[in-house]
């Protein structure tokens, strides 16, 4: 049996269309096959001739002919009707059929579509080949100015940024990546070098060392040459802001005489020496000593054991001819906490001083340009004076004073000085993640693959589940490009002297860092993979980028750690844990949360999916608010019930734990928002306003979404709004999509920086 | 003003305690020492001198002394008080202050707790250093045999797993890492070698080529030498599998006379080159020609532009002999898509042969032992025999042929026959899941970190956090261990002639290929994330397996793209995009859905909390059907809605692919479930048992719980029950925290493959 028995049986022609396009997805079934036999039965109005050449056209086991569909495809492309019945219809009537027989098969034609699944004017145009979608006429177009959102985003940094590209862009920066570890290291040294020479790493200190205290400077500087190499950013790091700055906040003028001017032009290459291979997370159980010995005026620094040793040290390996070894003071056998100690590793020639042992941390996931290693003090004596002794000193009759009584308060304030890592951190890995998205949009722009039948394969940025994957990323990436730029403006403006704000910017500065490297991290990864085979290639740079700023998460205490401290703090109102909720901490919440989304909770706003609704950032605020209070609140009457049940403190932070990182992780969220909104406020051109109100607005919505299940379960939402909330996220994106490739321009790298060979 | 002066004012003593707290965790804020200044006010009970003293006690600018502290906290740890009222109660009357005195201070008293927030009787434990805390009482424990479990494990494979880790304790495998990219490469064709010599190459090849017709056998080998180096997991998969098994499926008698034993002993080493740089997921499209040239009976494979060079080929950059191309066949100007062909590309000694041209991928993100390259050919000549025509062949005449006349429907069979590879390489990067959880679980249960105050640290992996960062992905791994095995064995034992079995299990194995890779591609980022800085350093390993098995997620197929595919295949029921939802499709699905999770969505049921229920596999298995159920009929009704108001097919696919996505990842998560329950049915061991029902409910509750916002919306759950199910996850995770590093252990990997430095 095949096609070409039609030709006998005119009538059937009827049916043509439908079973063509039942084959021409895939193979009919058996089951749809036995259907179709019991549907044309033997009482039906054809005859056993027609219901036997029938039967063959949906007989799975001889599916059509190439050479017949063509014919018929061919003759269904040519015709002129609309809906699929006409077609059969006409054809049939063409082919000898009567009028009146085809009436009697109606029925059974409608039974067959009902069957098949084939009814509607859609199958026709896809036979023509006509397949115009709007899918496929997407495409990049820009509503603003590139230029104007880079002068934005930039601001006052503008000039800083110009003067370090064009550092960037000389020939000792343009060579080719070096391959072997030791090759790496000294790569990234000569870069050191070449930047400190132009006056870029001391730029943070004050004027008489060799700097211009511009302290928003060096963050810029850090940011900028992240775009370059992170290994470069992290050396500079370690060298000017972690080495250079310890000795200016914790030292005192005869250190800051003494070492500052050689740190900034890189002669006193120095490290960070905090962490040992025992304590990381809780570095106030470090368990190095420095002794004070009176008789010589000197410390002794020693390492009790394995575990006592300095681990992961940044430029120790190699290049360091300093340390600030934080170390446990001992003075006349009494323990007064952490403090801070310049002791030398290494003389001028570099080789390692009599005490000291180095190890090499050898390669790792990234950041092999930077020399990690391991060091050991056997009873290393240095003098008195090199103690840093800003907050705390030993006095000349050998007796520890410091205006700090309380040791634990001493070494958080001394902590509390460095906090400027926490800002730098994470504003060098958002460079990695605007370069990624940079490289994975242009190349989900140019990069073509599927597409209508018949036509041209159309960009993959096109599909609705590529736009899902990279645009909310990008939005992100600019909420917390404002962020931690909101975030530097209140760290360098505050009033030392304002412990409160001091240390709520500490733990903001914490929480930020947390979630923009995650976020970093995760878009990195998202990245990689929507450029597929391309995302794994060395040349591509995306892996490396990923490598590279993967330990950032860890960098200045693990993130989920962060968040702890950050929830901690904000229940520090409640004071001690057994206290929680005291009523007078409760009335506190409850007037704070007075005037935002609490009001918003009736039966209207919770159902409320109007589009301006949606879009409106007074709702998106209100939600944040709403979540970070009643997170606060629920964590404390949660704690205060676990302890007055009788739980010791200590476990019930522990059974809270996940309650107390979701309400650190809500606070962020709100700050962020808070800066993003800050910021637009402040935009005048009126394009760029609109593009980033869609942006932030898609980052707000998106917050949102992640967050339905908290949403619903606290009766903020009704699932129709949270359902409509998803679909605005998947409008935004579709909008964004032709903004996309011009919001990745914005950013302003150059495309050697970039450095994918996919580009082109 | 100092605490020495309430020598002066015994009454004072009583407030002491509470001072004391509010001190120890924090300075006191300025506007709690004014609240106090309110509370004591001259109206008061307190004498003018002893409202004095007190207020300097609360002063911010003046903390305690160290030594006042010390000394007040010696007497409080000597007290036998519980609460802290007796405690300031029993100082002041041993310091003078009388019965009466005290009886007028206890309003105060009262308030001055209410503003501190200090009552309770946790305080005087705390001062006490008496931290019992069952955070930190918490250690590992097996409630089962190691070794049972490990059999269960390895089933019937138990035997070849030995023999290949036998093998890989030989000194071959004993030697230091290679560093440079050739000599990774070269290490990792040696090693290949040796399997090959020890015939674990041709496992799956027929007896009379050297094999033993173990295809279950390859997939073991593959998946036990991932637990060694995933390049050489890789480049055997890619010689014995692809190249080999292409010969296999693809060719006949001829290819497998001439090929198959040396495809075996490694003799003949070769590259599958199917990806092209233009072409990757839709490949399809693929564009390197093949025509056939009649009167040399002869192929010419051409690659007609850059764009369709082989790019990403395995093997092709070194040590490739020949090459199963994927080519446009064209006989007598007619396409007939995509064929595949032996070609050579070396000879003997290794030299590239006339009109191939070899380009290499160079370093990549992972892998680096594999010789990824591109290949172009200028109209290269091969004899007819070298097409692979198990499908469809040339005759003696000149004419193509084929018994799957559909050139579509040929392709897809054709690529059906290579399902294996989707098998394979979920089952190797789950290897690297489980050694990563290896290391990250022993390391927490090692490293130690804070702890309440004077006591030891505790065990990081008494965290709660960091149990809910690990435990649930150790669960998801043994879930996906069952699900990967079951879907082996069907595919193994089912009917070649059963197409749609055949199109069920490709479908199922695209999608657990996604699912599973994802997992572990978050698995190790969070055991890196969760060893810190140890995580970071190579020696260590996780980083390692991290970049080795992040192209897991892109290999056969892009996970998004291959979740599409799934969805599509769920939906080709309703045939036609245009007709999707014909009644009796719909009928169908209510069919289904009977008696399974419908019956559930009840106001009992949806709010039900029962221990016993949220435990109950019937519970799990019901909500995820009911998912599965849900988002399949949701999405046909969707796409039929779109396509009826008027919007083409391919747009509307467009639109919903979101909706496609999350319909075929239910899908696969009910799958899995599905095996792991029949599995369970299957263990006899009532301590296995126990542990694994266990461990497979997390697996459970913890999909439920990444969900609940779909279960809230679609009325499936109530808030309550969300919430109850977050508390079961957390429960559970606890309670399996001390079986979390036997669980590690009965994965049976030996610790030198393991290699991570930490665990010693």
């Amino acid at each position: 049996m095949s096609w070409n028995t039609l030709a006998d049986h005119p009538r059937l022609l009827l049916f043509v269309p439908s079973l063509l396009l039942a084959w021409d997805d895939a193979a009919l079934t058996s089951e749809e096959s036995d259907a179709l036999g019991q549907l044309i039965g033997a009482d039906g109005p054809l005859t056993s001739a027609e219901r036997r050449a029938l039967e063959a056209l949906a007989d799975p086991a001889s599916p059509p002919m190439m050479a017949d569909v063509l014919r018929w495809r061919t003759a269904l492309q040519r015709s002129e009707a609309v809906h699929f019945r006409d077609l059969g219809r006409s054809l049939a009537l063409a082919n000898g059929a009567s009028g009146e027989d085809l009436a009697a098969l109606l029925p059974l034609a409608d039974a067959l579509d009902e069957l098949l699944g084939t009814l509607s004017s859609e199958a026709v145009r896809r036979f023509r080949n006509e397949h115009a979608t709007r899918t496929a006429a997407q495409n990049t177009h820009a509503s603003f100015s590139v230029a104007a959102l880079t002068r934005e985003l930039h601001g006052d940094q503008a000039d800083l940024i110009e003067r370090v590209l064009r550092v960037l862009d000389r020939p000792a920066f343009q060579v080719p990546p070096a391959v072997d570890l030791h090759a790496q290291r000294e790569q990234v040294l000569r870069w050191c070098h070449e930047l400190a020479a132009e006056g870029l790493g001391s730029m943070a200190y004050p004027r008489e060392f060799g700097g211009v205290a511009d302290m928003d400077g060096y963050f810029t500087v850090m940011e900028t040459i992240s775009l370059f190499d992170h290994s470069l950013a992290i050396k500079f790091g370690v060298q000017f802001g972690l080495w250079g700055m310890s000795v200016q906040a914790l030292g005192s003028n005869y250190h800051h005489q003494r070492y500052l001017r050689d740190i900034g032009t890189l002669a006193a290459p120095g490290c960070f020496a905090m962490t040992e291979t025992g304590h990381g997370s809780n570095v106030q159980g470090l368990r190095t000593t420095a002794m004070y010995l009176h008789d010589t005026r000197e410390f002794e620094i020693h390492t009790p054991d394995a575990d006592a040793q300095k681990e992961y040290i940044g430029n120790a390996a190699m290049h360091g001819r300093y340390a600030t070894v934080f170390a446990k003071l001992i003075v006349n056998d009494v323990d007064h906490g952490i403090n801070a100690f310049i002791v030398p590793l290494r003389d001028a020639k570099g080789d390692v001083l009599p005490g000291i042992t180095i190890g090499d941390c050898g390669p790792k996931h990234g950041l092999n340009g930077v020399d990690n290693g391991t060091i050991r003090f056997d009873r290393v004596r240095i003098p008195k004076a090199e103690m840093l002794d800003a907050f705390a000193q030993v006095d000349d009759q050998g007796r520890f004073q410091s205006t700090i009584e309380n040791p634990d308060r001493r070494f958080f304030t001394m902590l509390g000085t460095l906090v400027g890592g926490r800002i730098a951190v994470p504003r060098s890995a958002l460079s990695a993640a605007k370069s990624g998205l940079a490289i994975a949009i242009r190349y989900g722009d140019q990069r073509r693959q599927f597409g209508p039948n018949g036509v041209a394969e159309i960009p993959i940025l096109n599909y609705r589940a590529h736009q899902r994957r990279l645009i909310p990323a990008l939005a992100t990436t600019y909420a917390l490009h404002f962020a931690l730029r909101s975030m530097t403006t209140r760290f360098l403006a505050h009033d030392r002297s304002d412990e409160t704000e001091g240390r709520r910017i500490e733990a903001q500065a914490a929480g930020l860092k947390a979630v923009a490297t995650w976020h970093v991290s995760q878009t990195l990864q998202t990245c990689r993979e929507c450029c597929g085979g391309k995302g794994y290639l060395s040349e591509n740079r995306i892996e490396g980028l990923r490598r590279d700023v993967d330990i950032h998460t860890t960098f200045e205490g693990d993130n989920t750690v962060l968040l702890q401290l950050v929830g901690k703090s904000r229940l520090q109102r409640f004071r001690q844990v057994f206290g929680i909720g005291g009523p007078m901490a409760l009335l506190r919440l409850a007037l704070d949360k007075a005037g935002t989304g609490i009001t918003e909770k009736n039966p209207l706003a919770v159902r409320n999916i109007d589009a301006d609704h949606l879009a409106d950032p007074e709702f998106h605020r209100n939600a944040l608010r709403y979540r970070e209070h009643q997170l606060l609140e629920s964590a404390a009457r949660r704690l205060q019930r676990l302890v007055k049940d009788g739980m010791d403190g200590f476990h019930a932070i522990n059974v809270a734990q996940r309650h107390l990182i979701a309400m650190a992780e809500a606070y962020i969220d709100r700050i962020i928002l808070d800066a993003c909104h800050a910021k637009l406020a402040a935009v005048n051109d009126p394009e760029l306003r609109r593009v980033l109100d869609k942006l932030i607005g898609l980052h707000a919505l998106h917050t949102l979404e992640r967050h339905a299940g908290w949403y619903l379960e606290n009766g903020y939402m009704e699932p129709v709004k949270t359902k409509a909330i998803r679909r605005q996220v998947d409008q935004w994106c579709w909008e964004l999509r032709q903004e996309a490739v011009p919001l990745v321009h914005a950013f302003g790298i150059p495309d050697r920086l970039l450095g994918a060979a996919v580009l082109g």
